[in-house]
């Protein structure tokens, strides 16, 4: 049976071979962010590769994805959770062994009134000025009182400007953690220091810390804006062409008539529309290639279709016209033609392509790992 | 317990009404078009409402949409597969009493030599350039013999520029439309004939047929842009608060340190971000309530969250920021400040904002039907 919906390949091999280069490049293990469904790649299969391919740190945001990776994962997984522990359910995190991570002293109150000296995470604000006790905090008595009676497992802060690498931004969040970091580690000795998501790796070792947090890089966007890639691509997409249509006459295609085509034009209609993020993923110059030839999207992105102009794929119109395969595709992202490509080209946030592809409606397929080891070295 | 996710409220009874109003304005039962799980909101539940409300004919795109909505409907329901049957599938859809819609030529001959004379649904290009048999296609002698042996059920068109009133394409393929009709309406004795979606109902009488096909508007979103709206708002959304944050010094707020704030604002975190679809529900100058008081996004929208400037709340500091009450809400979608409203202030296309709602992280509350009667009147 042919298919009626687009088909997303993502090769578990890729991630984890992702996460050894991060470790090899870093000399620790890193952790892994597998939060919004691993980036709308499927938090569950991501999570057991990083698992067995040597991660035991893992990254979610709610305690939502918590509880699932929890129910899912050995108990040799460490699971911290980055929109910290909602109130009344601190006995849950204790009990399902969660690290919250506290941002702010009312957070961190509510905590240690409820659980005492349980094990947990803890971000200060460097700069990013989002989630995270403020620096100013820290100098308040009662606060550092409060502090000093943590247990803190993992001590974090998060970068604003990664991928900027020569804002100042950067450093001075780097010399901020440096403080708080000689400031705190006395009173938690079990702490690990945590600064560096995927760009901030490669900011330099002043960064690393204990523990860096790589997410988008795993899945294959490029950390380093404008530099060769130091990851691999890890998903391809590719989606069924529902009908050939020869133009006979010039026509003004999809929505609004947006798209002006000559007669003679060949369009392919893909099954695939903005309902599956596909907007996102094709950018504002969307192309996708047939049969290896680049075929620029025509007209507007419906919620369901988006039309292709494969007028320059040779020899397509005898061979598929009148043929009763329908097997012809279109891919979206390839092994080049990738996530990080189409971020690089295009103004809409970059790791906003990433989540994009989390449409039910694509089959997955998941490349199953290969070489299952604990440690790859 | 407090939530970590936002809270999706879905009101069927404003759906069920919505469907009222368009069969009052037409006269006739409409179709509901609940592809794309009725457009993020949920297929299962928003079906079953409408069934219950009256309505006969549902609209989906693919197969598998079809197969889920099967199982889950009454058997007098008719469910009609506008991607049209797969090759290989025609039997399933037969058994499963599936009506697809059949596209082109080439999709009409695999039906008929796959399951010969069974019900099926027949869509005519008049000028959408999309899926549909094209006009010219129509004088070939050897089509016209295929079309006369098809038992069709439903014959459609649809429009490319509804939404654009004063439109020529619009009586352009309202005029194709009607002479495909009396060409082919003889041969076909129990066909229905269909041409308007949500938009296309109120080009008037003649667009309506013997079926309309509304989407969007049953959910909501206004059909007659610029006008008043004649359907209810069905959606709310609701973020929890993760941190409040009065600031000490002027600062850069979120990624890219984009957002600057002065001194003394107060910065509320909520929980949802662009995996959730935010960034497209907030539009480009996005912007919340809090406790009723507009307040506007600060800065980046992120993948799990986003910043709020609440400074313009009277007393908000005082009775929250030391709270150990952690039940603060910022409202992004109200009966007010609903779909309509943000998709008419900004230039993404705005069906985009209701699908953009899909995400499986938040919790979903559906007000129930008050008052399932099979007819209204």
């Amino acid at each position: 049976m042919s298919e009626s919906t687009g088909l997303l390949r993502i090769d578990l091999n890729a991630i984890a071979e992702n996460w050894r280069r991060l470790k090899n490049y870093v000399g620790a293990d890193p952790a892994a962010v597998v939060k919004a469904d691993a980036y709308g790649l499927g938090m569950l299969p991501v999570a057991s590769a990083l698992y067995q391919t040597g991660c035991r740190d893992f990254f979610v945001a709610t305690l939502e994805e918590a509880l699932l990776l929890r129910s899912h994962l050995s108990a040799q997984a460490r699971c911290l959770v980055l929109g910290g522990a909602p109130a009344g359910a601190e006995q849950t995190c204790v009990e399902q062994h969660l690290l919250p991570v506290i941002n702010s002293i009312a957070a961190l109150r509510r905590w240690q009134s409820s659980v005492g000296a349980a094990p947990c995470a803890l971000k200060f604000d460097t700069g990013m000025t989002r989630l995270g006790l403020p620096l100013e905090a820290l100098q308040d008595r009662e606060y550092r009182d409060l502090l000093a009676a943590a247990n803190v497992m993992v001590a974090m802060s998060h970068l604003a400007c990664a991928e900027a690498r020569e804002s100042e931004h950067n450093t001075r969040q780097q010399a901020a953690f440096t403080q708080v970091r000689q400031m705190f580690a006395p009173l938690w000795p079990r702490a690990r220091w945590s600064l560096a998501n995927s760009s901030g790796i490669f900011l330099g070792k002043d960064y690393h810390a204990d523990l860096v947090r790589p997410g988008a890089s795993l899945y294959g966007f490029n950390p380093c804006p404008g530099r060769a890639s130091p990851v691999r691509p890890v998903v391809t997409l590719q989606l069924p062409v529902l009908q050939l249509r020869a133009l006979e006459a010039p026509a003004a295609v999809g929505y609004g008539a947006a798209g002006k085509m000559p007669s003679g034009a060949l369009l392919a209609v893909a099954a695939g529309g903005y309902a599956d993020g596909l907007q996102r993923v094709l950018g504002t110059e969307g192309k996708g290639f047939c049969e290896g030839v680049e075929v620029p999207v025509v007209g507007r992105v419906a919620m369901d279709t988006t039309v292709f102009d494969v007028s320059a794929v040779p020899a397509i119109k005898e061979r598929w016209m009148q043929s009763s395969d329908s097997s012809l595709t279109i891919d979206i992202l390839t092994s080049t033609h990738n996530v990080s490509e189409v971020s690089a080209r295009n103004a809409s946030l970059g790791y906003e392509v990433l989540t994009s592809l989390g449409s039910h409606r694509y089959r997955r397929d998941y490349l199953p790992l290969e070489d299952a080891v604990s440690d790859s070295r």
